[in-house]
């Protein structure tokens, strides 16, 4: 809370009786409650805006003739997607005119638990972005795998309290609180007692389980692929985050559902936003250029980036330029290309032309590392002995995180082992257990994968982030995993028993510990090495597409450590056909 | 805080599970969020909305074609205005379709302090009408006058908490927000340290004192006149709260500058509210009309009733119709005429065609009564000795609480006491305080009023409440100020020495413990006996101009306990012409 010298201070800057710290001079400042645009100084004083008019202050900042808007917000990001900490993630988010983002950490909770969350609040402390979280809701994700911690209401109850904390994170339990089960409930209740909001996760849900679902307390949604469940949400009260990440593109479809009515209940968010998305696109200025190329008046837009963001969540301190605001500001050239040529967070200028200002600090995250417990792994728990050739095989379909259930028919060594056949596009793939040591090591097969050779191991698979592998041979696969482990999590390639690639992310196996630019590098390098040296389909991400075999909600056949899930039946299916 | 089992069963309702205690049918409804007009079943569960669709229900209320709209809120009222107690304020009010009010209990608090404050608290939860309060922020208003009670922010901070209370009442003491006054930044931060907003009272302020009183932390304003005024408000990022109320009638001018953009920045309130508003034209419901009949959008005009408001104060649980929220509903015949048909208040029918439905119960209002402690008060003390004829006069100007400083030349007898000349429409005015036992009559002249005969004794009198007499001969006004303090306090009128009308407002001496129509009639008549029989000028409201004649904050010449105050001067004067 402000001091009393400090708002003493500020009233005394904007009444004109005293120099203000900062004065921008020169911009054309975007009125986002009338959405006018309006020239005069802004007056700063301790970070925050004390009016816009004639001043003096002691430093002088030339906006150049820029336009000046609030600092952007993303309203739903998952940081851990981008692979990076919260300090890198925010010195390369900056730069595009971000000044806040809503954070939902369960991938490192799924990992680390609450220590993983005290660890990203610790983080967030480093860098300028202004990081707010919401609390992981459902953690573990499903019953149907083994992940790194529960946490149940109880649990909750202090975490919510914690100052940057703004609510519940998405409640992905959708069938639970339709279904009002007993602890979705205590979970819910303790938001209402916190008096803080729940992020929603409803996809598919409509009519009367929708009421259900939003009934129960929960505020926003930001899985609408269609303007048709857009509405529906708006309808019924929830905010609807429109997604625009490195994986689902739902932007330019619902933008035709937004009307000069309701624009006030949509917000823009990314939900997961990749290291090349970050440097080959942009962040929300990005979003604010695909709006206004659809044909979206570029106020709204911008409101759809800041005031809406603010009023949903409940941070009164920022969303627009108006005195007693925090002085959150991008810089931009126009309102149509929205590129950022400065962002001021807190009054302080973070970044410039692309490049973060500050010292670039880090936290100790001692706490975050050293997550693999992996109990007995051995080459012989890769073998996968079969009675006869049929089996199910998992089916990718490039460009989706849905797969499908197939029957084939497999080679099989004299000991009846599964082996490789190269004419089938057919190969072996397990989850590794390795939060619990329970030595779970589950196979299955999957097809469409396209690599010809040697394997892949990596720990970046949801929600539980267990270890997937494939390959054409067991040596290969065991030695990705070994490596693996060894290297703290990550991304291996092994090829003929020789590690072609290594991507350590020893931060819970999910987050490189390096800056922004070498993993976007490496992650290239990786991409091309994994498609020209082991064959894998150019049609899909390597990557991209493993992490997601492991969700038991996302249908049809999934993999997790505790074997081949079959999502329609809601429950775990032999391997082999009988 | 809801319960579980409620929950469970809010949520069971709206999945369909179960039936729903009361299901709506037939009408038409308002979706607020999408501006839209949607048609189904409204499932209620304990008070709240469980779902809009189709349902069964235990019992069935049959809309009848009508339009369903969220209840109305207004802004930002007065109680004590209406001379009502809070219950049957509540009793007269629900049959508009307001459901919530916010409450500046300011006036009994001047009286009263804090335990006034608990009073209209506790008065509130006997009536169905749910109102909510701001913690008087300006106790006393000026220190130019005697009231009863001091509150600084030390006694605030308990106050602000209470549930029900949403922040801090119009901060009329503008200057000293402006010049950031030690004690003003004290009263600032107890409502930052609750999280609670702060409403404002900024008449007159602009440019840079406009950015100030913001920066400080005021959300709101009421006191636009202009539209300029209106958009300087909505572009530092206050809400403006657009007056239709009895005194001030800014709605149909302010209109004019609601833009689609800043609509949802814009709220409708009273401000104050008499008897005879409030049965003549009606509440809300009546702004509403206005709204429509000034061409604005009928969606646009009830948002500026229900989901702007539920915005800015923060009442997340209404302000709109859908899933969880309170079943809060006015009911009535189109979207132009906005006759209320029947509303509903957490979901039990409180009102229909016009008659309150719920029993009317009162709490024990003791700690208000016997609020009157005069010392002294004698005939001797109305007299007014003046050295010449010359004087200042305070012109009463009909139709406006703004006065006018003037000279004349007014009779003496013998002994150089002043006495009323009927040639000149000049009369003695006096203010004996009340609440502190000092004795205080002061004494001044006025002009304009056009009383004849007898005197007037009120006890409403902002914002101190002392009583306010004036007539044309010392014994009238004596006898009435007798009598006045008698019966507990209200207004009386006096002629020849006898009794003709008395009004007691036993509740703090400004608020009657009678019916809505009880006290209507009784002011209609002593109105007209007012002009009738004491020859008061017909072109001025008798007791509404008086109630202002202490006010020293509006100009030029006022009249308070202390002395004869010059407004402009912002000093006490004497009355003779020196």
């Amino acid at each position: 809370m402000i001091t009393k010298e400090k708002l003493k201070k500020l009233i005394d800057t904007a009444a004109g009786r005293i120099n203000a710290d900062t004065v921008i001079r020169g911009g054309t400042i975007a009125d986002i409650y009338g959405c006018r645009l309006i020239q005069g100084d802004i007056a700063l004083s301790d970070g925050l805006i004390a009016g816009i008019g004639d001043y003096k202050g002691d430093t002088i900042i030339d906006a150049d003739g820029m336009y000046i808007l609030p600092g952007f917000i993303d309203s739903h990001i998952h940081i851990e997607s981008s692979h990076l900490s919260p300090e890198e993630f925010g010195r390369i988010l900056t730069p595009c005119g971000t000044t806040s983002v809503i954070a939902d950490p369960h991938e490192i909770v799924n990992v680390c638990g609450l220590a993983g969350f005290d660890y990203m609040i610790r983080a967030a402390k480093e860098t300028a972005l202004d990081i707010k979280f919401m609390l992981p809701s459902c953690v573990p994700a499903t019953k149907w795998e083994h992940s790194g911690a529960v946490i149940n209401a109880k649990d909750m109850e202090p975490e919510i309290l914690r100052e940057n904390v703004l609510g519940l994170g998405e409640f992905m339990d959708y069938p639970g609180v339709v279904g009002a089960f007993d602890t979705v409930l205590d979970k819910i209740l303790v938001a209402k007692k916190a008096g803080k909001i729940i992020d929603g996760h409803s996809p598919g849900l409509d009519n009367k389980a929708l009421s259900a679902y939003i009934a129960a307390g929960i505020t926003t949604d930001h899985e609408c692929s269609t303007v048709s469940e857009m509405l529906d949400r708006i309808e019924r009260g929830a905010f609807v985050l429109i997604r625009q990440g490195s994986t689902c593109h739902d932007l330019r479809k619902l933008i035709k559902g937004i009307t000069p009515e309701n624009s006030r209940r949509c917000l823009l968010c990314s939900d997961d936003r990749h290291p090349k998305t970050i440097f080959e696109e942009g962040h929300i200025d990005a979003h604010l250029r695909i709006c206004v190329e659809e044909g979206l008046d570029p106020m709204t837009a911008i409101r759809m980036a800041t005031l809406n963001i603010a009023e949903c969540y409940r941070l009164y301190d920022r969303g627009a330029i108006a005195p007693g605001l925090r002085a959150d500001l991008a810089f931009v050239d126009n309102l149509r290309d929205f590129h950022v040529q400065k962002t001021m967070i807190n009054g302080i200028l973070a970044a410039e032309k692309g490049r973060y200002l500050l010292p670039v600090r880090r936290c100790d995250d001692r706490v975050v590392r050293g997550s693999f417990r992996v109990k007995d792994f051995s080459l012989k728990k890769l073998e996968l002995p079969l009675e006869s050739e049929n089996v199910y095989v998992i089916d990718l379909h490039p460009g989706s995180i849905v797969t499908g259930k197939a029957k084939a028919k497999v080679k099989r060594d004299n000991n009846g082992l599964f082996v490789y056949d190269p004419a089938l596009d057919i190969v072996k793939i397990a989850v590794v257990e390795r939060h619990q040591n329970t030595g779970n090591v589950a196979k299955a097969l999957i097809r469409g994968y396209g690599i010809k050779s040697g394997a892949v191991a990596i720990s970046i698979a949801h929600d539980s982030h267990n270890i997937i592998t494939l390959g054409v041979n067991d040596a290969d696969m065991h030695r990705a995993v070994e490596q693996l482990i060894e290297q703290g999590g990550g991304i291996v390639l092994v090829k003929d028993g020789s590690v072609l690639e290594q991507i350590p992310m020893p931060l819970g196996g999910i987050m490189s510990d390096q800056s922004g630019e070498w993993l976007y590098k490496k992650l290239n390098a990786a991409h091309e090495t994994a498609q020209k040296e082991l064959g894998v389909n150019t049609l899909i991400d390597p990557f991209m597409s493993l992490c997601f075999m492991s969700l038991p909600v996302i249908p049809e056949l999934k993999i997790t450590d505790m074997g081949l899930f079959d999502v329609e039946q809601f429950d775990f299916i032999p391997l082999e056909v009988s």
